[in-house]
């Protein structure tokens, strides 16, 4: 490791500054910032650390990062749990919260999550609750988490009801995405995450669509372009939050293809062997602009534009892609609504009228989503 | 029960605002309140309510409200949980929390705490964290809960590390006070609330202490003085969260008394036969008074005023009352400290200068304490 001081003044670093008032943050973006990790978060004032991680990221980075606080003063201590959804469970939040305050956390000290969405969810929850409210520092370690979870302060555990039905806004104090550590993994989870990485600029960003059109290969090598999708998707994320934290109205938009692909997801029973969360918003992206095309909101080649882009990197855009399949229209539509009530009515969805034109669609009706999924099932 | 129109002009109404800006709510004390509560209640717009209750409570008044809230045309559900402390554990969160999803409560939506502390703070920590938050309405059926627990927004559950470690702040929309269904409760549930009442006098504002001097026999028989009583509870109690909501500063000073009180219950072990908290808070108050007068800080007289009060309705004052014995002096100094490092320090302490002159004394040594306390053991 280069020591701290030369890599404080990393030459790739990116600072994104989340300007919420007295919750303002930075997420730092560059290669190898876990290497001077340490110091950065000291610089918080803490006077102790709880490290939350999993069995697959530990091993990896955090004897290194418990090295680099305690090199700075710090007192740290270690929490891991097996990876994977079924982490995010009541059970693992007393555990969690148990073990920081086993560990003598204060108000004033930190917990710091180490691993990916799964992990960052659950320690964030957990700093949020734990003497009603401790600080903590996000390390992502996927590109998923770096460029969506990590950032904008929802935290959370799943309920047997369904995915993040219990949480808490709590914001992090800090956010470190070590683009390097994206090197080692696995092909099928970078995908997965730069489906998130499209969806800014499928949002409102018609400009960012077509630079990851031209530089997804620099993103995917982990070139400079990786880096500035990163910093970009937390910029376009950072402002949303900004505008709409609690998720009251605006911030809805950055569901664009998720009421699709959490329909799947629940089709496909949270198997990630066959789907993962990207692939479902891959998916759920592609059909957002096709069913717009559908209804005459989105000219048929932005949606066409959109699945190609995302089929180039090697993501699903069809029902029929879904491995098992993913069930009959009417079980679709089901998952899609939250409420069996709201069948026989009208559904919420995050819909385009075209590339970087996304709107929230109040008040589409059941009938014309069947229609479509009824089409697309048979494509 | 009289029609919710007439009685929604109750003449002995207290309205208590709680001034939070986006978060501000109402107090509402006075006799027979939980007659019209279903209207109250449904005036803030929501569609459902799940009431959080417990074996004892519900039995009395869960009916009724159901009753008046359904009038209103509000779907409802009920949660009852075993009474007693034990009830404020991870389990307990995991049973409500479900419970609310299973009762399909939107953010719209409301969770209604029917009962004391307890289910108070535990249904308020669960409409806290379900969908990241939902409204919660208290309606308060102790003396201690009418005056405290119910109104400023901390919620939480005990930890294996302690008590309320785990928790959030979430402030209620609205807080239902019926003062007649404190005639019903023990008298020593009713002596231990009063002792938190006793505490807003002996903090800031010694008019009120000595009105409770004067007019503590209507408190406890149930005229107009225990509304007033209860009401001017509220005010004080939340002219101090408006101040300080997340407890930086100033609301330390509603701890009066709670130093050497939680010392108590911790060496009791949380026995509410030996001692329940407003127990130790009255033996606090005065211990706080008696460790000021120690000092050189506050008037001997005021501190012998606390105690004669306190004991004229029948409080313990002194440690040789607790049950069975508080243990030894260095017992009662480790469970004050809450850090062992302390120990050899210097602690933090509610101290005054007279009946309602208390102020924040950080900085007593360990061997103040020591010799304060050795003189009260063996008296």
């Amino acid at each position: 490791m280069t020591p701290a001081s030369a890599r404080m003044d990393n030459p790739s670093l990116i600072t994104v500054p989340v300007p919420l008032g007295e919750r303002a943050y930075d997420i730092l973006v560059g290669r190898g910032l876990i290497d001077t990790a340490g110091a950065r978060i000291a610089a918080l004032g803490a006077r102790a650390a709880a490290i939350v991680t999993d069995e697959h990221v530990g091993p990896l980075y955090a004897a290194a990062l418990t090295a680099s606080l305690e090199a700075q003063g710090l007192r740290v201590s270690m929490i891991t749990l097996p990876p994977g959804e079924a982490t995010k469970s009541y059970a693992s939040l007393e555990r969690v919260c148990d073990a920081v305050l086993a560990a003598r956390i204060e108000r004033g000290d930190l917990v710091v999550a180490l691993g990916g969405g799964v992990i960052g969810d659950l320690a964030g929850f957990a700093a949020a609750v734990v003497r009603r409210g401790v600080r903590f520092v996000q390390v992502p370690t996927t590109l998923l988490s770096q460029v969506d979870s990590s950032v904008g302060g929802k935290t959370g555990i799943n309920s047997r009801y369904g995915k993040n039905l219990v949480g808490a806004f709590h914001q992090p104090s800090l956010v470190i995405a070590d683009t390097a550590l994206l090197d080692t993994l696995p092909i099928r989870e970078r995908r997965a995450g730069y489906a998130e990485v499209v969806k800014y600029g499928l949002i409102d960003d018609e400009r960012f669509f077509a630079w990851c059109e031209a530089n997804w290969q620099g993103v995917f090598a982990g070139g400079p372009e990786r880096d500035e999708a990163v910093a970009q998707s937390c910029r376009a994320k950072a402002a949303v939050v900004v505008r709409d934290e609690h998720e009251t109205g605006d911030r809805a938009l950055l569901n664009l293809g998720h009421t699709f692909g959490h329909a799947l997801e629940k089709l496909t029973a949270y198997d990630s062997r066959r789907l993962v969360h990207g692939e479902g918003v891959a998916i759920g992206l592609s059909q957002a602009f096709r069913f717009s095309a559908f209804l005459g909101l989105c000219p048929p080649a932005d949606a066409e534009r959109v699945e190609v882009h995302l089929n180039a990197v090697g993501l699903p855009t069809r029902l029929s892609q879904v491995p098992g399949g993913c069930g009959t229209v009417d079980a679709l539509l089901d998952a899609m609504a939250q409420d069996k009530k709201v069948k026989g009515g009208a559904l919420t969805f995050i819909l385009a009228r075209g590339i970087g034109r996304s709107f929230i669609a109040p008040g589409i009706e059941a009938d014309q989503v069947r229609t479509f999924l009824t089409g697309e099932i048979s494509a």
